[in-house]
């Protein structure tokens, strides 16, 4: 049992970069779910094995912080270990290596098992799974609502395409509808370097989704809420000039 | 240098699966370009080769047809091939393989080299890259114009995460966009067994879109037109009972 899984060394196709010729934040968000599902696979904790039980994972939240991203035919690959792990949930850590090995950029993760049926927590084994590893980047942080005057609100919908396999909206969806709420211009100027989500209440297909998002310096907060007015998703963007 | 391209076969991650727990059609769209762009690598006309003058590929058209769509954790991959090759254009053919490497479905394309800054045709070197190889589907058809009272019509845009680094969108983004037309429950009931896709003008991020859209029996029919009504993307569905 490899309790660190690093992924085969993968060139970037053209085909596959955002507009900046790089991978993007929810493409890379996407990288890293695979990662973590072929992981918990190797595990034996993986789609199979907790569908015996009718469990599924749930990502819950994601931070990932990057000096840089992957170009068109840049070498990457990435490695991810579990930091901590316990019968209900997994913390997940990762590193985004470039064509050396060498870090580019760092992610955390938190994981819930729950019953699909029930859409409640669900119970897994013990398993001696954790690694003691680096992880170079600040904790998973506690975001507050956003809301107040200075706020900007935009008008969110999900659709078909972003729903998965467990019939709710994709995680990196939510990072895409983010990234969206500002224009080529907006992200010309300005590249995420840091990500923090928090996926708060499961999202199906869904027309009446307000974004509330404020921008103060270098920090964009966000939050998507549902028609009811419940939070689904909040996230803080950390952007640098490009 | 090899006339046919097989990818390395990869194990569907359950986190890339669409409601269904299949590769969506979109998906499969985005592998085939990848898989398109990594031969074209190795051929020596590639985004790099090419872009010494300045020039790129840009997908023209596309039909694509699947008896069926690997699920969560089969194992696939896919072969790719040039069927004709001129100075302008090249007709390149794909198959999808299972994990014993039987075909589960073919694709045509048709793709253009464009000089990035001109938007116009540009001349490639002559080269001996074209294989005959069977592609049992249909050839690329020739797609009318939809219109008429019985045709709906749906509001469609796209946003910062649509664009590629060609800064236009990216093809299967369109595919989505046409999915997306309709909800889970039609989904649920219908399969998309054939793709035939044209991609008629390059498309910036836009708001004004209009889809005009005819179902008749198991063809579907799709304009995407731009504010201007100018037709960006054509496209047929052909699709079969779940």
């Amino acid at each position: 049992m490899e309790k660190l899984f690093v992924t085969e060394p993968d060139q970037l196709s053209a085909a596959l970069c955002d507009a900046h010729g790089e991978m993007s934040m929810a493409s890379l968000e996407t990288r890293l779910i695979v990662a973590a599902t072929r992981h918990a696979d190797m595990l034996g904790i993986g789609y199979r094995d907790l569908m015996r039980d009718r469990n599924v994972w749930v990502l819950s939240r994601m931070s990932v912080e990057v000096s840089r991203m992957p170009g068109i035919l840049d070498t990457y690959s990435i490695a991810t270990w579990i930091e901590s792990y316990s019968r209900h949930i997994s913390y997940r850590n990762f590193a985004l290596l470039d064509g050396e090995g060498n870090p580019i950029g760092y992610a955390r993760s938190l994981w819930t098992c729950i019953n699909i049926d029930t859409r409640r927590p669900s119970s897994l084994h013990q398993l001696d799974a954790e690694l003691e590893r680096d992880c170079p980047i600040a904790p998973i942080p506690r975001l507050g609502a956003v809301g107040g005057d200075e706020c900007l609100h935009g008008k969110v919908s999900f659709t078909y395409s972003d729903i998965d396999f467990n019939r709710h909206v994709n995680s990196a969806r939510y990072v895409e509808r983010i990234a969206d709420l500002f224009d080529l211009v907006w992200h010309d100027r300005n590249r995420i370097q840091r990500l923090d989500i928090a996926y708060l209440r499961e999202t199906h297909c869904a027309d009446n989704v307000e974004a509330v998002y404020c921008q103060d310096g270098d920090r964009v907060d966000v939050d998507i809420n549902g028609s009811d007015g419940v939070t689904m998703c909040r996230a803080r963007l950390t952007i640098v000039t490009r």
